[in-house]
């Protein structure tokens, strides 16, 4: 191929056949392609996700409740295969008309309330409970700041390096640059914060290192787009790495990072979660591993 | 070129030649590169920005509550001219450490606090004031997740499709082809709730609106990234139209798009916004256009 004189149409049209990896899932029309409802278990909080980064946000942050006593946080974790499309569903969609995981059902209240986008979730959840959200403004104002830099931040790395990087059916020099670029800056904004303070929004670990923790913190261990880590330099940012090792020691955050994963060894996976007994469970038989 | 024999070298440097129109200011570090303080001007809050549809945002906000009566939404708007880098001043850092517009100082409490990512700043001053956002759980939690659903959308319109459509040095059809049809999809998802509800959040204009307006307003109207609009087959999306045309109607809007303006029709933009009185004074010669 020779992209050098590609010269785009001057209307665009879908085609299929050129989407790399997840051809099957990304769709430029929005909306459910098939009606199916969602199950609803005992719980006040229904959860709908899978064990990608983003989803790993809404489970880490439940678990985190509960460990701390809020027993008002129980929830059912129920898996959403993105390969298989349970995203398009009409039960999803009504849910989360973006078809993205996580999505929640907060049944908790007198109505039920929808809340989609993994940083609603955080902010939800952290509000209803009064948790892991600084109270004083200057506080919260720094917390919703480093929150907001994380949702604006991750499609770089994630839809932006990993899938040029990693994903995409062939390698891109200006666009691996691009984005190596970018994932090494935000790695850099966030080296230099977690120098001069223990946690993104100050002393206090909240929502805003729930949601960044679970990209840089796999990025930083290696253990997401291949050699990734040895190809951007990550061991660089010191100060990221003392603050991924300090989470990554929370036991609510090693529970959360299991739920809805459907892959990987049997020992760090549970597919669904009801309750807090399931991951005493999780070597068992009855749970396999999933196709995705 | 020949980008299908491209492999990754396995470890990421720097070239500083690749880098596209952006290439002066896009950096794989973070922090300052050289030492000035910002302006400070009168009132309670200091917006440092530009008017990008990021940028906006802040901007048709404050108008929007000086607009509703809020008198304490009074801000002095400074021009951060990010083609000449003042988004690396150490001033500029201290307040975002991400180097990006728009980015607040809000000193109308006992201590300063400073807010960045336009997300935050959005919610930060809809708190205070308690405008623009449903105070009921249900609606403040819809307004939340289409605030998120922008925050995590815009990197795929901006930094995806309109750097691949349009500012890259060359096209490439895999990465137009992946962004496109996001962008579509995004469209499509707006176009589906605001064919069921007036606004994203649901009756009542709120940050969400603002948010998702000055992003989708731009390219549907045809002023961002050339013929994006012809492209993407954006008059296919009529309920987003109905829903620009009315957030274009907004007297408020229509100030808040002006300010920070550098460039354009001279009765089109307003570098610095102090008063209320600097919009009937934006034709005079003492505003010159910028650089930018």
């Amino acid at each position: 191929m020779s992209e050098a004189e590609y010269v785009p149409p001057a209307v665009w049209t879908w085609d299929k056949a050129n989407g790399g990896q997840f051809a099957s899932i990304n769709r430029p029309i929005a909306g459910p392609t098939h009606d199916k409802e969602l199950p609803v278990g005992k719980h006040p909080f229904q959860l709908y996700s899978l064990a990608t980064p983003n989803g790993q946000k809404a489970t880490i942050l439940f678990e985190e409740l509960l460990g701390a006593g809020h027993a008002g946080a129980e929830y059912d974790a129920w898996l959403i295969n993105i390969g298989q499309g349970d995203q398009f569903s009409s039960g999803f969609v009504a849910i989360n008309p973006n078809s993205k995981i996580p999505a929640l059902l907060d049944r908790s209240g007198p109505e039920p309330i929808r809340v989609f986008e993994s940083g609603a979730i955080l902010l939800h959840l952290a509000e209803k409970f009064g948790a892991f959200i600084p109270t004083e403004a200057k506080g919260r104002a720094e917390c919703l700041s480093w929150l907001m830099w994380q949702m604006g931040s991750a499609p770089f790395m994630g839809g932006g390096f990993g899938h040029f990087y990693h994903y995409a059916p062939f390698k891109i020099e200006y666009a691996i640059d691009r984005y190596a670029m970018e994932t090494k800056r935000l790695f850099s904004v966030a080296d230099r914060r977690l120098g001069e303070a223990r946690f993104l929004a100050g002393d206090d670990y909240s929502i805003a290192d729930i949601a960044a923790y679970v990209w840089l913190g796999n990025l930083y261990r290696g253990e997401a787009y291949g050699d990734a880590a040895t190809f951007l330099s990550l061991h660089e940012y010191a100060n990221v790495g003392r603050w991924v090792a300090e989470i990554d020691a929370r036991k609510a955050v090693q529970r959360g990072r299991m739920v809805n994963r459907g892959q990987g060894p049997l020992d760090q996976q549970l597919r669904e979660r009801h309750d807090a007994s399931d991951f005493d469970l999780r070597t068992q038989d009855k749970l396999e591993p999933a196709e995705s």
